[in-house]
């Protein structure tokens, strides 16, 4: 197939741009989970929203796939067919399928995309073996690529950094409200670009390394992913907080009675005007009033205003790539589509 | 340092050459581990036996260091230094405390070499972290070493495999005694050559490939990796049934009355003589009756011949080797060693 001519007219929209990405890397991935032992397959599946427990075909909305569009984004900032980026593509969708799987057996959470999750649906043992599995498949899936040795050590990293940022979201909830001990606002960021940004960057700079961009280029990319992957964490502390749970999929309130440090409340935290907020936290408090006195504090607008800028560093270091068949646009649309979701 | 000179005296005892390797990796497995959340670094080091849970440093036994020192015989087999198998055998160990972990949670094993298991101790939750730590530990050890890229190929296979032989191993307990839904051996040896073979093929095969040692090499480590794999699955079975409980730290029986589908049980279900075994098996059962009658039908004797067979064929694939500074006669010491363990 030849390559389409530079894209003169605007970027398409980004639910476009996710689309033709999961289009892309869609048979890929089937093909990699098709290789697993056919009980871990099903799993996979569910897990992917492709599948009901027993294999019946679903409809179930998948993820947005975020991460499988960075890295065929990635080949295509590099001048590369976005093609090019699929193994990276595969190898970071699978890897976000294990984390989720993992960390919904960690968190206890009993429900993922409007579904029983798939320890909660299979068993925490069965699901444990899946998330190995699709995280086993994940690094075959990139040592086969071509380029493999660099892209396993960039994949590597990230998988590093993503189990150091859930240990520390892990044992942030141990801590206290207040006093030395507590969580600083600087902590929380630390953790959120381990255990979101970490992922996303790998995402866009494997696809650039596969697609044979340089080291400026794959590294501008993991750093605006880990950026990136700081702000989504925002937003969705303050949707996990403010959101129409018609939309979020999560009760509301629900993140406050988990007694969960998100930003917001870190924030909240600091300012002496919220000082009773410890009190309306938890199981036993009062998640409506915890709410409004955190907006009253500020945590809602610092939330935001701190994504916003996450956004814009991953914005700049965006707009600084050599420019490329229009895939900083849809990056750049990316972006604008992640930091405005549902709010 | 310079090499020492090949050895022409018989080779050290097997208990001196998993000494000689545990010191050689010890360094390189600590400072990896050093490098992890300090948290899940603790965890790691309790399931080493370096620690008690707290952190204080403890005495307990490790394991036998099997897999470290395939690695490093691998290395000298292709007729390099043992150091060169090093970055194999700090992946190899760690890869197989990340599945024991997750296999001590799927199988709700609450004892390991006489201490509570990493979950019992730490939580489920935390123990799933550790494990997927220590993989992506392994994962990036070996990226990062020299010749990456074909090690992760043959790490990640291996893998791939550990997690379709603990799958396999996981639906053998809901399969019938009886009838053509019955595991099969042949589905058995499936089984242990991918849940406890693979690893040690990989680890003499990763060393060897890290020495420099050509294709046939290292495929034929590979392979007698495999069948020791089974031999010491199976002699691991006859001990979970016969075995001096002072010395394998299981219970008497404790195989039996978790109905386990071993190789001895499978054999003698087979038999006419044992049409009375399932009504034995199982929490009701009763062990010591079930154990005379396996052994009555064959399956003890069974399952040794068949542990011999396999080692034989280890043997013979490790003495078709170009000989290299005695690590052949090593590589066969241990091989005896782990066949006769106990009997």
């Amino acid at each position: 197939m030849s390559a389409l001519p530079p894209a003169v007219q605007a970027p398409p929209s980004a639910l476009g741009t996710l689309d033709r990405c999961r289009a892309l890397v869609r048979p890929a991935l089937a093909e990699a989970v098709g290789r697993l032992h056919p009980w871990v397959a099903e799993m996979a599946a569910y897990s992917f929203g492709w599948c009901e427990v027993g294999g019946a075909p679903a409809a179930a909305p998948g993820g947005k796939g975020v991460r499988q569009a960075l890295a065929v984004l990635g080949a295509e900032a590099a001048g590369a067919d976005g093609r090019a980026g699929i193994p990276a593509a595969v190898a970071v969708e699978l890897v976000h399928a294990f984390s989720l799987l993992h960390d919904d057996i960690m968190d206890g959470d009993a429900t993922r995309r409007r579904r029983p999750s798939v320890w909660k649906a299979y068993g925490t043992g069965p699901a444990v073996l899946a998330g190995d599995a699709l995280f086993a498949l994940a690094v075959e899936t990139l040592a086969a690529a071509p380029g493999g040795p660099g892209g396993v050590r960039l994949l590597s990293a990230a998988l590093a950094d993503l189990v150091r940022g859930q240990a520390d979201d892990l044992l942030f909830a141990a801590r206290p409200c207040a006093g030395p001990e507590r969580v600083t606002p600087g902590e929380y960021r630390a953790m959120a670009e381990h255990k979101t940004g970490a992922l996303l960057g790998c995402a866009a700079a494997l696809g650039a390394a596969l697609g044979g961009a340089g080291e400026p280029a794959v590294t501008a990319l993991d750093r605006a992913g880990r950026h990136l992957g700081v702000a989504f964490q925002l937003v969705d502390d303050v949707l996990g907080i403010w959101g129409d749970p018609e939309v979020t999929g999560k009760p509301v309130g629900g993140d406050l009675r988990e007694g969960k440090k998100t930003f917001p409340v870190l924030f909240a935290l600091g300012s002496p005007a919220a000082r009773h907020l410890p009190a309306l936290l938890g199981p036993a408090g009062r998640a409506e009033e915890a709410a409004a006195l955190i907006e009253e504090a500020g945590g809602r607008a610092a939330a935001l205003a701190e994504a916003r800028a996450h956004t814009a560093v991953a914005r700049e270091l965006i707009s600084g790539l050599p420019p490329a068949a229009g895939a900083a646009g849809e990056l750049l649309g990316l972006l604008d589509h992640l930091e405005d979701r549902d709010l």
